[in-house]
């Protein structure tokens, strides 16, 4: 069967092929919910009169719905058309029919997912869907043993970015003022001890001796056990008056009771924990940052290296500092699949360099950020849970995966948590991101309790898989958001359940598009031969997955700003223009920059050189001289292209749509550029 | 006509009486997106081929998702009635019909908020539905004056929430950075001059003179202001460079450059600022200081009154501490609706005490929470805009509105932000909270612009209403989520189109369930007769609105622990049980409870006085009487009920949803505690 054909049942369609069975299973679950609602008490006699809809007021009522649902059908044909191979723009396409199927008939029922009390049917699938994307992952998922995963969803990957930093940070902290309390309780002195290095997991320290960084350096796995330790032996040790007492000392001397101020004024030493992020992280890093109260200038970039990935020899040199001045690290931001360049950061490498600085006593947490790539690790997973050998795949693709990029792969699950978000590669309706950690343990560090909950002793203890379960049912507890709509965790239920996260499943279409991508990028060699005569192209960073740029310069010219503003007036050809009509396009792409600052300098100089553009032309800043006529620049500009659609490759008179992509871009260039073209 | 009559066209109906017009006009709608899918090229050769529907792989593919839909569907089932009248639990209800149809539709065209590039057609409206609450609430909204107010959807309260700390704190503390980007640029100095007290406006000072103190107590306006004021200076007397230079120095200054510790290291006077709270406050204020940094610690609890409302005395007393120890108060939240009793702190008062201190020199931001009682403010808007005086709306109900309440909800226009939640008394699907500030001005203080955007210059300048509209283009960089739905927003937007939030709009819903509340209140005095040899009733909680809570307690009891036993022994049978079938449930009611910390001791003893219990039995932990025949307990188990169902007053038998919920409450009770009852 044609790699095509198995896409064919599994989305609506660019032509809505797939409408009929769309409306029906609508129409049908529809029906479904609506006379559900006649079987709660059967016996009731309906509010609404039959009577009620020849009534002028009511008819006058409908009658303006029908007005206004006009006006926003209307509206909404202005819409992006995702949907069409024709957009290859932002990371947004087609929608798997089993997501729309399940979100539309999911909101109905409208349920809540922040506690079980309003969501008894979605609660329990939104836990099974972080334990899909935790398997799909690598991360250990067996409830009965330690550590086992868990995650959520949220409202998007920012929200996810967010909370995998106030989790970190609720662990990494925590340690100190455990010992704090213990130092306090005289009764439990000489009854705890913590292992305070990895590599040396027997020997034992006194809580109270080890030294500030010490206790800010334990892994995330260390400080769940720690934890459950001396609240073990505290229990044993304590009455139950003083145990409560000695609890909420703990909860009193925490980061998050005392706020950044006081907490950091007790421990001056660990002030301005880091956090590591490559030069390519999305910008909601730099927001979180802000926002948790950490400030933008702990926010340390790493080098990217000429494939826009982080670049390890300097990350290693940022960790040499941090240990040498015995400054603590926050989390390394590894990402899988940047927004601009699809690039993917070589997590193994990270891992290992995590590791290292590990066995010597500096411990950073790392967070993925997988908003974009993380369905790729579909392709990688086989059913039965193994990892395809990388021959394997190897066949299955000209160039992928690179030796990083399948190493970054397998190397997911020994991080500490990822960001994944369902509505970009999962093919699902918005709002969907997720959360998901290596260590559910972590959620007895996160818990607030509503005021109102009074059952403080089953909150303080329990750590088997049965109590973990049970506590997240009020979820809302363990989360940064609140009420939260279990329509989107059908979403991604139905569709994981129909569509599995492996490579006979999402690894299906997500070999497609990783192949469209190579498609694309071999067809530019031909291309580039063609358009020779107008323009020199180059693919200024090459692809790691289904991500692809191109830098595009006038033969002959050699101003940076002068080939950008070639190439936004090509854009503006190819952009979403919201005063327009959506047809006046052929076709949608987007754009980015690299920007002077962020791109390493030999890697700048080279890709101007590959497009003939001097140099000296590519500056810090430009403002001085922009305008019509400027020659520096601070940015390159480039067209992006993400190509996620399903049916990129579906072809008429033997072209397919990149082809007719490239075909259109050829025409716009030498419509601007042929002696008879403006 | 019938007040009930006027809602019957609005609803899906507790019966689903209105299935036939939601499903024409879903069928009609989601026809009409798919036939649009085939109008962007029409000229297109469909990817799916026609035959693709009988080839094996593809019947077996939505023979599976068939499958899963029809588990889907059954498990839903297991989803709480929300839409019953015989559901008077949390805050869900039945939806209204303009609200789910726009939502499902707009699904399909799945745009995205976050940039008006991926939602051209729901970006607009998404403001436009910021505009319409702040109207509704009282905010300015002339766009061509200012102050002008601006708002958006978040997924929810909670976030909301954090939106309204995040951008207060942002205003707050920026004249500080300013003041030292002034004092590094020499040129500037002597032209400069800013007010420094809200009371004396004319009055200027040097920036520079002014102490940290002055420049922390700012008001929002007075901060906007400024900053526009010393930009515009600098544009004129620095050339281009220097006031890139000054505008960097001013952001690397700001608490969000520099992280809490760094920048109340160089301010430690301004260290540990408060968030006033009342007692009754969400838990989700807790989780923001928690989150934001700033630390449970300066969450600073303002007691409340015997009505549940914030004690404005106290939060006079917190004030003047502050003013006296020149602490700074970052902000004071006014709840709208408390997510426990529906109570509404006296904001009229609360506002008077900000406007107060502002006089003195501490200015102290107002966020009002009304996540809740948001849309209740429809009841006092006159279609022109106006308000209705209380003597017209005191005809409309026996009780409502108390002066305090009237008085709250006139004031709100006063505040500085706001958060309502769509989803709860708006009546639509999850999720749709909203942020909404009186001063868009803000938006340039919280801008997080994406590393590739390249025009810097523009972000930097600008004031005028369209410059505003045209930033909010890109909503992402001004909010604290990324991705985000604009079905939500279609939904909010349509439903606010046809149901108007005024008095002749949404107030014809929220008065029934104002009403509702009401008649319940009055029919207890029957009632509480009816059940006297069983048990004494009272509601700890005089309602401000539309939820009421009861305290019931066996008679001849007089342990609180024991009348809490019975209490949660009633609720076993009006719980929701996700391990069996919702129709076991004749109605399904909410718990809360009055915690001994949290509950004046005057009002505690009262409300245990009127119900025998001994004062004595509630203490501040029962931890070691705890068990099945402890007499002591920490708090006061109440059964809550939400009456925003808007069939709850629908009849049948000369019987309402409310008269028959007493009646069974009272089988309830009696088989309890009849001799032959157990």
């Amino acid at each position: 069967m044609d790699e095509l054909d198995e896409l064919h049942p599994l989305f609506v369609g660019a032509y809505a092929e797939n409408a009929q069975i769309l409306e029906e299973m609508i129409v049908e679950f529809l029906r479904d919910h609506l006379y559900w609602r006649r079987n709660f008490h059967p016996e009731d006699v309906p509010p609404i009169p039959t009577s009620a809809q020849y009534r002028e007021d009511y008819v006058a009522f409908i009658g303006a719905l029908k007005r206004e649902m006009f006006r926003l059908s209307a509206d909404l044909k202005r819409s992006v058309p995702f949907f069409s191979p024709r957009y290859v723009g932002h990371m947004a396409s087609d929608l798997l029919l089993p997501g729309v199927i399940a979100k539309v008939i999911t909101t109905l029922y409208n349920p809540n997912n922040v506690s079980e009390e309003a969501s008894p049917a979605t609660l329990e699938k939104e836990l099974e869907v972080g334990m899909q994307l935790a398997r799909m992952v690598g991360y250990p998922c067996d409830t009965d043993a330690e550590p086992c995963a868990w995650g959520h969803l949220t409202s998007g990957g920012t929200v996810a970015n967010y909370e995998g930093l106030r989790n970190i940070s609720a662990l990494k902290f925590y340690p100190l003022a455990l010992s704090e309390a213990v130092r306090v309780t005289r009764a439990l002195h000489e009854r705890i001890a913590a292992p305070t290095h990895r590599d040396d997991a027997n020997e034992t320290a006194w809580l109270e001796d080890a030294t500030a960084w010490q206790l800010a350096n334990l892994s995330i796995d260390q400080v769940v056990s720690l934890r459950r330790e001396v609240l073990s032996v505290a229990r044993q040790v304590l009455s139950a008056d003083a145990f409560e007492g000695f609890c909420d000392k703990i909860e009193g001397e925490r980061l998050e009771a005392l706020g950044m101020v006081d907490f950091f004024g007790l421990y001056p030493e660990l002030q301005g924990a880091s956090v590591l992020v490559p030069g390519t992280a999305h910008y909601s890093w730099e927001k979180s940052l802000k926002i948790l109260g950490w400030g933008k200038r702990n926010l340390i970039t790493v080098r990217t290296d000429a494939h826009m990935r982080m670049d390890i020899a300097h990350l290693q040199e940022i960790l040499e500092q941090h240990l040498k001045e015995e400054r603590p690290v926050l989390a390394i931001i590894g990402v899988l699949g940047t927004t601009e360049f699809g690039t993917v950061d070589p997590l193994g490498d990270l891992l290992d360099t995590r590791d290292a600085f590990r066995a010597r006593g500096l411990e950073a947490a790392v967070h993925i950020d997988a908003a974009w790539g993380g369905y790729l690790a579909t392709m990688f997973r086989r059913p039965d849970g193994g990892v395809y050998p990388r021959e394997v795949l190897r066949k299955q693709f000209h160039y992928f995966p690179s030796q990083t990029v399948y190493d970054a792969f397998t190397a997911i699950g020994r991080s500490d948590s990822i960001t994944i978000d369902p509505h970009k590669l999962g093919y699902i309706p918005y709002a969907a991101g997720a959360y998901v950690a290596r260590n559910r343990g972590m959620i007895d560090f996160i818990a607030q309790r509503a005021a109102y909950v009074f059952d403080v002793a089953t909150e303080r203890e329990g750590a088997t898989a049965q109590d973990v379960q049970q506590k997240l049912k009020h979820l809302g507890q363990f989360i940064l958001e609140g009420s939260k709509p279990g329509s989107s965790v059908a979403a991604a239920y139905v569709t994981h359940r129909v569509i599995p996260l492996d490579g006979e499943g999402f690894g299906k279409i997500l070999r497609h598009t990783v192949r469209c991508c190579e498609y694309f990028f071999d067809a530019l060699e031909e291309w580039r031969e063609k358009v020779s005569p107008y323009v020199t192209v180059t693919t200024p960073i090459p692809p790691d997955s289904n991500l692809i740029c191109l830098a595009i310069n006038p033969v002959g010219n050699t101003s940076l700003a002068a080939m950008n503003r070639f190439g936004r007036q090509l854009f503006s050809h190819l952009n979403v223009d919201a005063s327009k009509p959506i047809q006046q396009r052929d076709f949608i792409a987007s754009y980015t920059s690299l920007l002077h600052g962020a791109l390493d300098a030999t890697r700048g100089e080279e890709i101007l050189g590959e497009l003939g553009v001097s140099p000296t032309t590519f500056v810090p800043s430009a403002e001085v001289d922009a305008g019509e006529h400027g020659v520096l620049d601070d940015h390159i500009f480039i067209l992006r292209h993400t190509l996620m659609n399903p049916w990129l490759m579906a072809e008429e008179d033997g072209a397919n749509y990149i082809d007719r992509y490239l075909d259109t871009l050829e025409a716009l260039i030498t419509a601007s550029l042929s002696p008879d073209g403006r």
